[in-house]
């Protein structure tokens, strides 16, 4: 049972890295099979099906996300701090952590027309990284940072909308200043929202 | 010589619809047969191979863009006036125009891993239109309307992730607000380049 339970874990961190590069819709337990070790019956035994299969790497992918990007902001003091942080720890993860970049990212524009369980799942995860910059970007409202009438969620709006560019400016076109262009906009955003300003 | 160019013309549309769906990757022959009244041996003819059916999509898409988004811009009077006419057009185009919304932003995370001529040829009409965006920013600092220290590039990479936050909340999230959360964005970055700010 513990053997089984590595395996599946050594399986889903293969299974995440190739869905990262070709789409989590293109991850099949017969792709997988292709990439790994296994035989397919062996997989099918850890993961039943296709959707199951995927539905387990974007949980393993969002373990990770909690790992190296929400728990660092968690930890760090209320406020601008935090944010920054939140934001640093994206960029890295945008585009260094797995081979194909985030699978969310990728993800979001590839399944955006196709409904079931996987695209709902995404629409959570999706809904909770937006949720999650809002609130981070309310606490430094709340320590008098920001101005009260700061709309945190069109913060999130916009914050995500930085690092969608990013990612498409570092992984598409390789642009050199993509990670300057990122924090440049990152910087006009935080000052449009600093008490004061 | 010129029915089949009007019947390539007609599988093309078709053609750039499907991909919208499935993925520009996801565009072979055998799916656009089944999604047409062609052959697949009929379809050959036409197209060659799966590559060049994929470059010719792109190539038409970006007519269509041209034809929806960049014309009206540019017989629109430079500066601001322009640059609101070029967002506009690229929300309507975002989202409304092909059944999956914006096939380059799409193909854009898709194929990112993608080495190939597909994907160099998306390369080069993201750069044109990440340019275009800096040029007509640019028509505003050459009218006076924004300040002459704004760097035009900058100001593209900005625009260009609220476009893509757009898609994502419009298109994944359905969010009701998300053509809102765009315009307000859109008006900080302006605000923030005009003149005397």
């Amino acid at each position: 049972m513990r053997k089984g339970e590595l395996t599946r874990q050594a399986i889903l961190d293969q299974a995440t890295e190739v869905a990262s590069r070709v789409g989590l819709g293109g991850l099949t337990i017969g792709q997988l099979a292709a990439h790994t070790e296994m035989s397919k019956s062996g997989l099918f035994a850890h993961f039943q099906s296709k959707e199951s299969l995927q539905l387990q790497v974007l949980e393993w992918a969002h373990d990770r996300y909690v790992d190296l990007v929400v728990r660092p902001a968690l930890s760090t003091p209320r406020g601008e701090r935090r944010l920054r942080v939140l934001f640093d720890r994206w960029l890295v993860w945008a585009t260094e952590i797995l081979p194909g970049g985030c699978i969310f990212t990728s993800a979001s524009f590839e399944l955006d027309d196709q409904p079931g369980p996987v695209r709902d799942a995404l629409v959570r995860y999706e809904r909770d990284l937006l949720e999650l910059i809002a609130t981070v970007a309310g606490t430094a409202v709340g320590e008098g940072e920001y101005r009260a009438d700061v709309d945190t969620e069109q913060f999130a709006y916009e914050m995500h909308g930085i690092v969608l560019a990013y990612h498409h400016a570092s992984r598409l076109l390789a642009d050199p200043a993509a990670a300057e262009r990122a924090r440049r906009a990152f910087e006009s955003l935080v000052a449009a929202a600093r008490a004061g300003d």
